[in-house]
């Protein structure tokens, strides 16, 4: 039995958090979000899982390194500014950032990489995307993870072979892009689809999320798994023995 | 068996609409590609089809109306100017402009039109197509087709209420908008969803075609439906009594 | 604002009846389980709910007639005899009875018998439902519901040209069948699709529910669309004006 | 540049492969149907594609340890009987030996293989596939390949873990079963999916052909590749370098 402190527990994700953490026999730390003193949650925790805002990932990252455990960032929109900070702590404590915790995603992430990497460019790579109305950002994060999966796979930089929101006169599609659309409506959770589009032949592999628990019950797998590994930065795959 | 001749019988659609003429026991009058006489295989034929080009679409139509038989008008890109043409010569002659001449891309205009006309503006309208590598637009004519009956069950209008090529910071969907997202790879011939979104549940409607002929099979059927009819402007789903 | 009765309010349709009422805006005026006197709850309602069991519905139907109030019966289940009650009752009051409230469902099955209807037998009709891991029939009732809106789009008997469970030789297809397929995993809470295959291409006409909330949803309002209208036997469909 | 040998030449697959093997810078050494000389096609051979009947099975391999080339069997419907002569030929020849020759299959399965060794037994694996209204037997021959490699990611025997043809009053899904369900209809080339249904959230890994042509193209690459291999048996996995 573990105990985990929540940085951002009054957010939706934090009172998942707190649900996954008691189904999975571990226990609650404390909480705290804007404001709070993340140090002192640390000296009574084993580990932290901090899904708040990247303006307090500086202070969650020292309050882990300075009790000595390990610390799982879920928090999105992450600078470079940030991911130095992470670096830096990972020279102290385990740390894993990731933008989804889901196990399913985990692995899909895991075989549209090799997926990409066994076959050639002359098939297309696209990642569609669908999430809830009120989603104010596209492509999800997730949808971003997935196209550098396919794009380590390939051995090219997702930043210059990406193709966006297609409309109007496009052109045909450039070789070796990777192409992201996003649909947006109802309530949905979040599901993500990586195409990988040949000659006479298709694949698809597809993750669908009934309910946002997932993250938070693979955030809880994360974040206990972490306690006992060397420093270092770790990613999800790692979690899942992938 | 009706004598039917092709304007633009050297593109791919041409050649298709051989097969499919003769498929269905009729015959083909002649065909006419660039610079061919529109007005001399009018004269020998009981109904003409047109997948050429706008800038033959007034030559095109004059010749149907001077030998007095009807045209299935299957060109895209067409804009205002070239529909004006199309009602004018609608006031002498049997005239189908459509983007679609598929049977099933007709009837599912049809259903989605009702869908949006049942469903309340708590119901998110999103519209997904896919097409080969080469495609060169985004979204298909289809799509807006589709998108346009939605528009025409919600009583508005498709202009104004479009959400297309999301990327970046987009904000929450607008209520009542209808979003356009567009897939391009490999050598799929033409996919298309629209997606119904509600709270909690979804509709999807979904067409797909395996094989461009579809395209050819529908026009010979529209093309020879017009045979007979009184001078107007006719609709695909007229052809399938819808 | 109307005042809504629930019949059958321990179960977990009865919370989330209460749930929807109180989304919709409306009132829960009370509600009755085994034994609670259905007539008290009449007189202070403006319609009934009523999810519990066969056995009690002769005395919900009495309480209904004897408030002259309307009641939406959606418990299943229901025998000759019960059919014969609510016949009954629908002289002298609104009556509602279905086995599936989901307003997606509904229309799906409106939109599956027009589909069947337009399409001509080149087009095979396959059913494909998806449900959790612990449902221990197939097809699914609604799967069914959806296999007889195509027969009687097809003007055909469902019982005689249903294809069920394939495996082994089965030979090529029946002209004019229409198939079953299920699909049984995880916690997927409802998923239909109606497959429409002709020759090279294929309409799909999808339903999904993420949550059962749903059929709670569409219960409060059918509920509510009864109350004003004249004594009779009601469907959904009618509610939602197809 | 190979020189190919054909058996089967005269079913729709033979034309495929002659097509394939032009469109590949190969040569057509020659074709044989039933009652053909076996023999006398390898001699003159450089390797063997056999997509005939499992009648011919053994006349075939004899031809191709007879003339000491290697030989890729397509033929479906085998029995243990010709299992054991594959394996009998595989001492003096190399010989491949599968249900599906599409690249885009071959790489599924290896994904599917993966996704179930790493996932727990409260994944549920489903495996449902359409094909066309003239298949006669049902699952196809690819979905138990891929329920095949799902068995062996979890390391348990597919013959006693399937659940097949679901229908009536079937009780809750067995654990660790892997399901499988067939859909007919139109003209679909073929489509499979994988299902790997969990608490909350769901992978479904899929491959559709728009073209048989694709199972010809992945035939000659197989059978070109075994040219030069030690004797023995191999699969399309190792053709891929998976």
């Amino acid at each position: 039995m573990a105990r985990i402190g929540i940085i951002g527990s009054d957010g939706r994700m934090g009172h998942a958090l707190t649900r996954a953490i008691e189904a999975a026999g571990h226990e609650v730390s404390g909480g705290i979000d804007r404001g709070g003193d993340a140090g002192r949650l640390a000296d009574h925790s084993d580990t932290l899982v901090d899904f708040s805002a990247p303006a307090a990932l500086e202070n969650n990252l020292h309050a882990a390194v300075g009790a000595g455990i390990p610390i799982l960032v879920g928090t999105t929109g992450l600078g470079e500014t940030q991911q130095a900070l992470i670096e830096s702590a990972a020279l102290a404590v385990p740390v894993l950032q990731t933008g989804n915790t889901s196990l399913g995603v985990t692995l899909l992430a895991h075989l549209v990489k090799q997926a990409a990497a066994s076959l050639g460019p002359e098939w297309d790579i696209e990642v569609l995307e669908m999430h809830h109305r009120m989603k104010v950002d596209a492509p999800s994060g997730t949808a971003l993870l997935l196209g550098q999966a396919a794009a380590e796979g390939r051995g090219i930089e997702l930043a210059g072979n990406s193709e966006r929101g297609r409309d109007g006169h496009t052109g045909a599609r450039a070789e070796g892009a990777i192409g992201f659309a996003s649909l947006r409506g109802g309530t949905v959770a979040g599901e993500h689809s990586v195409i990988l589009a040949g000659p006479q032949e298709r694949l698809v592999l597809s993750h669908s999320a009934e309910d946002r628990m997932i993250f938070a019950h693979g955030a809880v797998r994360g974040a206990t798994w972490l306690i006992g590994q060397p420093a270092g930065r770790y990613t999800m795959g790692q979690v899942l023995g992938l």
